[in-house]
């Protein structure tokens, strides 16, 4: 199992917009093969702050999604209301 | 539900260190009133980062967590083998 935190700072007011995006993100990536789960966070402090948090069967069916069209036509748009980010790919120790 | 992602950067060497006193904090938190999970990944690119990601059913099983003899114990010692950490605490969006 492959767990990935993708995380990303946005600009005033464009995390709802961002949201929206996410939305169909979500709804399309949970149906790929492989996909375990994927979901949408916000930080409790600092609502600027969105953070998917995504487990994968492996590390194939993550490369797989990348390459999806919902992945390939959204992220980019998602990724103009952000000021950056930061993705890990883990495996689990414990 | 309450996410918590607590990412960190270690010393050359010293990820293996830290491991192994996380090995008795996963395992006591586990035990923890509103404890859903709580893992640790390693990045599979920089060995350097261990990350804990949790679940709570609560903030107040969060913030009973890190009141624990085995939190403010182990956590302190773990952290003298950090260079850095983020801690993030996250609510659901999607």
């Amino acid at each position: 199992m492959i767990k990935v935190v993708a995380k990303g700072y946005f600009y005033e007011g464009k995390a709802e917009e961002a949201i929206k995006l996410y939305e169909e993100l979500v709804e399309k990536t949970r149906k790929e093969d492989g996909c375990i789960s994927y979901s949408l966070f916000r930080d409790i402090e600092d609502d600027s702050i969105l953070t998917m948090i995504e487990e994968w069967e492996s590390k194939d069916a993550l490369d797989k999604h990348k390459k999806t069209e919902h992945f390939t036509r959204l992220v980019p748009i998602i990724g103009e209301f952000r000021k950056s980010s930061e993705v890990n790919v883990y495996q689990q120790v414990i």
